[in-house]
């Protein structure tokens, strides 16, 4: 185990956060050294400092562990996990970069440089490849890589399937985002209890951007968004984990639903982020009952890191439609983070 | 009051049955009579057989109420709403409309007959006219007419007043309903508590045809759909009351958001529909917060009568994006069959 | 209506605030005529500061009066209700007091003070005069009169009819309070939905005192408490509005269930306090279905005011168990406060 | 594996019977070879007839098993976990245990019977010799034996460390239990969203019994039950799964918080219970934060087995308050079955 990377978690307290320490406390290649907060909580204890919101315990070995500030000296290694807000991500990642460190970040602030790909392992794993560029063009020794906002991650891999098989035209895509989205304590419970609210402040710019980066072309230079477009309404729902869309695909090929579920259950990961340790098991699951998938019987499918798709039956304007499910914290944030991480180690980027 | 209407309610005992008691209990024009149930319920008083799941008491006038078998002898009356299952429907409301009363139903049983209106008197009111063919063709002395399912009532109100303005050719939507919609006790605890039912059985083609009658011309001898393509994801949530839909619509005419709005605020029931007891007041509200409609804050909109509608921007895909909230148990049921009866009191259908 | 008594409320956009707002929106003796916030809201319109959380629309009279500083230059009124937080109100309300305003406030601050009294009109309207006292000690022209904490609202009433009729020995007390009770945003949503929390910081302490206080005797300079014993524990449950207690009650006099159902029904407000704006109608609703009260179903009884007790049955270790549903917002908070000053205008305590 | 002892598991598709399914999936001692249901369901596939409502998927040994009638010959097994409801189980159970069999049941239709013993290994393993009185009794060659019901189970275990450490006088016992100790479909969901239901038929009567057998001596003709008393009121909460009980109890021998939660924490089950394959790790867990236990949070503390307590603090009335969390379907149902027959077969008495 002494053998494990060094990697450091910044903004370790938060909602996101606990999710990066919860599933990393067994990693086998992932050793956490280091724990960062805000100011508030420099200095104490991660047991003392953290609102803890998981049904595990905190893990024995961070328990104790000092949290330190946000910056490259206090928290030096050469994996760094972001759990840090937009506006923090912004100036921060980059001193860390610039420091050597390679920053797996959830935070939206660079998703859409130029430089910087939104990496899912098993969607696009050669936009890796654009961080020689980013290294370049920035001058730094480490670099920045993405995941993408909670709800992008599992409608991308479903539209990843489709695409490869069939082509995509136009995605109709409505949301029903769970809670934990919105970090702690984020939403009020006199706001959601009983209802729902139809807004979530920028998802929907993101939702109808971000697929179309990762389903993109790296080209050697750039990533050119792939050519289709997507029509987003995003919600917020009384669910504490899960995200579910309900999509209307319009395919470049005719495709009935049992070709649809055939060509998404057989998708696989590229061959160099199948076997990863959290590789999804598998990369999705086709369910063929009339009501599911539903996030709380759905949402742990392969630890959390498989897609859910069900209800795949024509649609009358466009060419079908179907129901994703996706873990929000796990595959659509500190999972697929270090997802993102296992891969750039395996490519040989991280230098411990 | 003695001059009033006698009116009798089918299935009063179950979810929509209660808001038909809870809504005529001070009706200016119609006076409850006679309830009926199922044999279990029959020869017990309202109060006894009735699992009563409203937060206001029974009304007086019922509680002691003795519960009657369902058909015409046992429960004679001149006007009789129908919370009957489609099933039971199918069969007993004939029955009544032969013996002469005029059943305003609920029920899908007879919605898509092509002599059957699908009524929303705010809406299209003309529709009335067809009941005379329907007598002749039946040789009934009463008559069926229907109130439209819950989630389809809210969104064509949203729908027709962009028909009249802008003309209608595709529309996406995506209902978020509420446990109500599925009576009672219908939707298990364990299903929906912090989850989503991507699911309603026979609610997608209910939602992708009823509008299309709705909304469509009554030419002297027939109603002819309207001419534009819905494709509907219809979700239960974790909500008790107030449907939310989500739509993208195509229009025929450009539209901006502005216009839209003005469009939608503007929209008056006919005159024949307008000052009727249960009219929408206002028919439709527009609501420019960002977050807005929502089913706690928004159901009970003008006593629960009027569309919400909210969130009006424009659409990468078609025109325009909107959100529509709308009562399911009034609005989309009891309250729309009881708005129905007026309508047909004023236009002089009923032989007291 | 020009002769209604012009009142300010203070912290009128927080939780309470806006029922405040609500409940005096017509009411027949008081007048909003200004409205205090933080400095944050210091200026704005209440609709543009205030996040509004009730089903209700905000009253026409209210929406654009401009927010102010709480201090009684900026919100000069004879009459002033608090919504202050315990630490505001601390300081704040003295300076009502002393520039001659009645203050009816909601915060613990001056609760527990020898000479403010905590006044339910249906319990202890003669508690009202210390106030004499109070204007002696401190010099004041005007004075504070409090409201109970929510959970002890219900509770005391109950406790009040059992005590008249009975005696009262000991009780146990076990809360299931709304998440209204804790403000907004108040609770997270992640921390309540699909759990419990079994901790409301210093409720315990308040349930097992104020009652005490309020059934205690003034005997013409102090308030005595009664002499029994209260035991508490509070919890924090996933319900909008409407808090439950269930109790154990040991009476030093014998009681079957039905003499205690029957002393609960008959009782009645004290003739000074009875027909009051306020006054709920009935005092207390005795239910006698196995399962109620219940929060959804019961909270509005008279118009929130009213208590309503059920499950009425023996006790193995003291004499009765019973279940008590009190509004929290409504008979535990806003409404209280409004009932507290009519019954202090009534008394002619307030010069307009 | 093939040594393994084939179990049958009675009502297999309801919302226990399912726990039963999922916890003997890798069972190292035990190995469904027979599932029972009721006559709608027999002969159908497991994965078919069943409405299968946990987050992990059916396990692939159980899908294809084919539903057999509830009798001895059509589900021949040495052991017998029974989910039947009460009434089935008074008829069916006593059929397995003349044909031989060990029926471990939940139901609660012979929990009070003389000569049957109400089982949880870490608190009374002693009264499973009362079965040797059982089989005399009746002439059987199997037995029954029997689990408390969920509510019971979690707080006999914490009862029995102050029992132990210091003698157990008085009980007030007030429980707020997870819709699914209600069975599914179970509770509506239109009556427990936004709610709390304060009334579960018969669960009282449970609680003030079942906890004094458990706590009781067996002198080797009978089980005498404890001499002290319990108080009990039951209510329905919105919450998935974890039952809480807030206890108030009067101990013999005077004890501090800090010395009760020494107690708690030391508590360990019996030797010859103690390392079973189910048996809790630990058996009591004691938590120090002022908001701990709640259920969705500590439902699962050691696989939910573990029995956490918190907020132990003073009472004003008896000796001490505490809070209490159980997993009803897994500790306090199948889990806690499983156990009972996991110490049955450790002490000789299953026959393979």
């Amino acid at each position: 185990m002494s053998a494990r990377i060094p990697v450091a978690v910044l903004a370790a307290t938060g909602s996101v956060g606990q999710r990066f320490i919860q599933l990393l406390a067994d990693h086998p290649w992932f050793e956490v050294v280091a724990i960062t907060a805000s100011d508030r909580s420099v200095g104490k204890s991660y047991a003392e400092a953290c609102h803890w919101i998981l049904p595990t315990p905190i893990p024995a070995a961070v328990q104790g562990m000092v949290l330190q500030p946000t910056d490259p000296a206090s928290a030096p290694a050469p994996l760094v996990f972001s759990a840090l807000p937009a506006d923090a991500a912004r100036n921060v990642e980059p001193e860390f970069a610039r420091a050597g460190a390679w920053v797996c970040s959830n935070a939206s602030a660079y998703r859409m440089a130029q430089d910087v790909p939104i990496l899912m392992p098993e969607v696009n794993p050669q936009h890796l490849d654009i961080l020689s560029i980013q290294q370049s063009n920035r001058g730094w020794s480490g670099g920045i890589l993405t995941n993408s906002n909670c709800t992008s991650a599992g409608m991308t891999v479903a539209l990843k399937a489709l695409q490869d098989a069939f082509g995509l035209r136009r995605v109709f895509a409505v949301s029903m985002q769970a809670i934990s989205g919105a970090g702690y304590p984020g939403v009020a419970s006199m706001d959601i209890l009983d209802n729902i609210i139809p807004f979530i402040g920028g998802e929907e710019e993101k939702v109808e951007t971000e697929p179309l980066k990762m389903l993109g072309r790296f080209d050697g230079n750039a990533i050119l968004p792939a050519d289709f477009t997507i029509s987003a309404h995003t919600n917020r729902v009384a669910v504490q984990d899960g995200h579910i869309v309900c999509l209307s695909v319009e395919l470049a090929q005719p495709a009935s639903p049992q070709q649809a579920a055939e060509a998404l259950a057989a998708y696989q990961a590229p061959v160099t982020s199948r076997d990863l340790p959290s590789a999804p098991q598998p990369v999705i699951q086709v369910r063929s009952e009339p009501d599911r998938p539903q996030p709380r019987l759905d949402r742990m499918a392969g630890a959390g890191m498989t897609t859910v798709v069900g209800r795949i039956r024509p649609d009358k304007l466009f060419t079908l439609r179907l129901v994703v499910s996706s873990h929000n914290t796990i595959r659509g944030a500190a999972g697929g983070s270090i997802y993102n991480a296992e891969l750039l180690h395996r490519q040989g980027w991280v230098k411990p």
